[in-house]
């Protein structure tokens, strides 16, 4: 019985399979080349009866002693074994077979007999009478059950990453991934002409770059440095003229045990020349659009627009999910002249503000748990009290604040929030600053709680992306709030009517700067770039008091004939991440490390000996060499 | 006059850069789609004439105040300044110009006036007449002027890499590389069905990997590697069920200051399984036709095959320039009982050996010099003492040797060497493991001699590809003779029918091994791996007596259901250097280490601070620290 529900799954499995399959044409017969095989296991249909054909694969199991299904990563093909006695010795070998061992079967296909054609199977019309077999490679007993695949531990997934690999839906993510990434190429560089460049990752340490690797040299004192992103090079390629640029690089970033990031990842990193803001997001949207996979549906171009004030305004965060509403609502003037001592103490402050959002059907669906949760969240993350009002089906209110709620001002706040019977209500009140990311994490945290109770808030099949642009250039330091550091990095330029507003306010300034937004994730973020060496130099030295001589080469390069340019990176791990559904981007990567950041197959990163060591001038300082080890952490 | 010298070397090679454009077919709007641009400088031609353009580029240079000559990475386009006096301003801003500052130009397109079309340049049939035009950026005084660009030395090319690579010759470069891999990707994916799956480069340091970068993690002690290849994880991917991967690898190798090598570099990474070595010799045959440029003339398939054991025969070297003869001819037979004392003891040597080569004209074009150079060179790296033997145009013997060869022998000498009046004999003797090498050297070296005095022993515009297979598995270590080590790599199988002499014999073993060979450079390299765990396991402990828990990972792996396969690497950096006939590989990467490993750009590597360097736990170890230091160099 298990064997059965094993079998189907791994059809639907490749069903589905075939179907991305066929988003890009290959050849069949492209797939076999120079192959021992003459076919792929996914590939025989009744055409095809009476063909003598060669396979290869994987033994999925064996039914009955009567037959073995064979697999590849196409799919799946019946092997009969031949029951005559003159075939004795090749029924001893394939009954023999272990599962998971690799064969090549040579035989005549067959059409099924009536009644036993297997239509969840794409090949299940079909049945290879086998006539030869070679055995490449006995499979011996594997850590886990193949039939257990689907539930095994994160752990042994890494550790067997070449079992897990197997999955048809590892398979198809990586398969995905390569497709993808070859329709964006043919978009970029043989539709409009960008050159793939590869840069250096053996590089100069940026200033501040605490999150590089650093890698020693031979030189006493002497490191490389693993780039966060090619970003200088990007620059310093349109000023060499090559007009557009683009490569899917390989990145580094350093976060220690920050989980479910990767210290490598990929981005796909252009940058053109003689562009606008317009024109880059118009390039990224027309190549998203030429290599969306079909079966996923059709994507609409141009993707919506919202500043960055609109998107803290309505959903208080900077990448919102649009998927639904549940909007951030500014209820300040509402409760303008309120007695509610907490309420009107929030609006006396700078930037005070009393916000809600409403939760449809909340009030029915959430237990007295789930509000602590909110409240919890509130408390830990935004040290903020949070205010509950349930709605009741009659339309009264239950909460603390009723009580403190005129009539005028319940009406006023029922219908300015929309709020019907069976609704929650959140209301929070503090600076701008505070309760907009508050409402804004608890927005998100309630559609998950809605799911969980079946409703269905935002449709999970949606894919909706989003622009966010006219983000400030220049924000505050945490630590030292007179100064003000990158909102994203010291290259970006001003909007052009804000050019002049660098040199008497800069914090007022908004920069060109796009960050591209899939439902709630930013996939991507970029810029128009400042092209002019004293604007640069200004930016550096005058508001971001950075060391300049650090970026001398920069500047050098753009007071050299600098074009206009600007360019956009996107997170390909992430996007496909979004695209397959997956849980972590770690099912987009063949070979990623683990949550900790380790590779738990090869056991990297390793101790090396001292005397490897000494050709880097390096040597190791134990822990318990003395103090002072962890100021660095 | 100068000015003009310019024009003329700038078309020269625009038209150069216009005729391999031609290779990938470009919608020529793609190449301005959302730039400020209507159309690249190098587009225009007669039948736009009336047409109102927008052209965006960099000042070539000004002329008479009459034109301003502007460039992009298409080509030169001829601007006309507006002399009317209603156009004073913008005749004012464009005279005002400097080379290489960068401008965009509205006008309309003219036919030039009778005689003055300049059928050196693409664009040459037409002219801009201006009447709006933007200065985006006012280049500064340059570190060279670009009359010099051709000239410059190679550091200061390095330092403003920027600069340099606005050359034509670099901008062919680079656009050809990015070019060349679009058509493997499309050859390799869309056509065969390979997947591109990215490996990571943090990884761990494999048994013996002197030549890995360590990275630091920020665990005490431990470290990542980059690696030289992926050939573990395409192995395992193949053990995956992957079926076919390929990857433009980036891989490091820390070789110090070794000349023209860099410390990243990038290689075609393929693997297959269910294959043979003539599978994948196929398939890159198929390849490199497929992307070869139609303007470098057509290269035949299937390449020529030589085994390892023919080609040292023949060209003393496991890499032969096969574009020239020059073979190595034994006289061993010629000499077994001559007199001549230092022949004999040679021959009684163990595998002893006389051997010539035969360099047509050699007599008559080299100097004295030039044979002192090459007695130099089989001195200095081989030391040996070279036979010098010239062939007078009267038939007649110029040699020490001459005295001591009997009339009959200088015949048989002469009948088989081929040697001609006018040609020179080189002659050595020594044992086949030195005497093949010595002569494979001084063969390529007298083919430069003989091309410095204009003799042109090998067409320097062909390409002569190669396979050369059948290379031995193991060769004894070079300071410890009896102990094997890999020919190449652990990994290789060996010949089907050699299997059991591994177990026996294992020094006779030949291994399923192939290089191919471009014009004498080894561009690529590849073998069918061992699939059984046994074997690998066997050549792991028993043959190279590694340790083989370090590969426990791969060995486990090769147990649990792996497919046979194979695969090759091939050097893209290399393979481009020789197709445009760069002096280096330094000319086919955008941003290259110089000469000694170090970004004369961004002055990489760098010191990075003791502080910086705690949460790495590493501290340096200064020279003058103490003893010991320079042991690890």
């Amino acid at each position: 019985m298990m064997i059965y529900v094993v079998l189907n799954l791994y059809c639907i499995c490749f069903v589905f399979l075939n179907l991305t399959g066929t988003f890009y044409i290959i050849l069949l017969s492209g797939l076999s080349s120079w192959s021992f095989r003459s076919h792929t296991c996914g590939e025989l249909r009744s055409h095809h009866v009476g063909d003598t054909v060669t396979l290869c694969g994987w033994v999925q199991y064996l039914r009955q002693d009567l037959f073995v299904i064979l697999r590849d990563f196409s799919g799946l093909t019946q092997i009969l074994i031949p029951q005559e006695e003159s075939a004795s010795h090749l029924k001893a070998v394939l009954c023999d077979l272990t599962a998971e061992s690799v064969i090549k079967v040579t035989g005549t296909v067959r059409r099924r007999p009536a009644g036993q054609a297997n239509k969840a199977m794409p090949t299940g019309e079909i049945e290879i009478h086998a006539e030869n077999v070679e055995v490449f490679n006995v499979c011996r007993q594997l850590p886990f059950e193949i039939k257990d695949f689907v539930k095994k531990s994160e752990s042994l997934r890494m550790q067997y990453r070449y079992l897990d690999l197997r999955s048809s839906q590892m398979q198809r993510n990586l398969r995905l991934r390569s497709q993808l990434v070859m329709k964006m190429r043919e978009y970029l560089s043989n539709t409009h002409g960008f050159v793939d460049v590869e840069t250096p990752t053996l590089f100069k340490r940026t200033p501040g770059g605490a999150k590089e690797f650093v890698v020693p040299s031979r030189e006493p004192g002497r490191f490389f440095s693993l780039p966060q992103s090619p970003q200088q090079f990007k620059q310093l390629l349109m000023v060499a003229g090559i007009d557009r640029y683009f490569q899917m690089a390989r990145c580094y970033r350093d976060e220690g045990s920050k989980p479910d990031r990767q210290p490598e990842f990929t981005q796909v990193d252009i940058e053109m020349s003689f562009v606008d803001q317009a024109g880059i997001m118009s390039l990224v949207e027309g190549m998203l659009q030429h290599c969306w996979p079909a079966e996923m549906g059709p994507i609409e171009v141009p993707f919506q627009t919202m500043t960055y004030e609109e998107a803290m305004r309505d959903y208080g965060v900077d990448k919102p999910d649009t998927r639904f509403s549940m909007k951030l609502i500014d209820l300040s003037e509402l409760f303008l002249s309120t007695d509610i001592e907490f309420l009107r103490s929030a609006l006396g402050r700078p930037r005070g503000s009393v916000q809600a959002i409403c939760v449809p059907s909340g009030a029915k669906l959430f237990t007295g748990k789930d509000l602590d949760g909110l409240k919890q969240t509130a408390k830990t993350q935004f040290e903020q009290e949070l205010s509950v009002v349930l709605v009741r089906e009659d339309g009264t209110l239950k909460s603390p604040l009723r009580k403190l709620l005129s009539d005028s001002v319940t009406e006023e706040l029922l219908n300015q929030t929309g709020a019907k019977p069976g609704d929650l209500l959140l209301i929070a009140a503090a600076s701008l600053h505070t309760v907009r990311p508050l409402l804004g994490n608890l927005r998100l945290q309630c559609a998950e709680i809605l799911e969980s109770y079946g409703a269905s808030p935002r449709d999970l099949s949606a894919f909706h992306f989003l622009w966010v642009v006219d983000f400030p250039l220049f924000l505050p330091k945490e630590d030292e709030l007179e100064q003000l550091e990158s909102a994203h990095h010291p290259f970006t330029a001003p909007l052009p009517e804000h050019a002049q507003l660098l040199y008497t306010d800069p914090h007022k300034v908004l920069g060109q700067h796009y960050d591209l937004v899939l439902n709630g994730c930013e996939i991507g973020g970029g810029s128009i770039r400042i092209h002019k060496a004293s604007e640069q130099l200004y930016v550096l030295k005058n508001i971001l008091k950075e060391d300049s001589s650090l970026l001398s080469h920069l500047l050098e390069a753009l007071d050299s004939g600098a074009p206009p340019h600007g360019g956009i990176a996107l997170g390909l791990d992430r996007l496909l991440s979004i695209m397959v559904g997956a849980p972590s981007i770690r099912d987009v990567i063949a070979f990623p490390k683990s949550f900790r950041g380790h590779d738990l197959m090869s056991h990297a990163p390793d101790l090396v000996s001292e005397e490897e060591l000494k050709s880097y001038h390096i040597s190791v300082r134990w822990p318990t060499d003395g103090g002072g080890e962890d100021e660095g952490k």
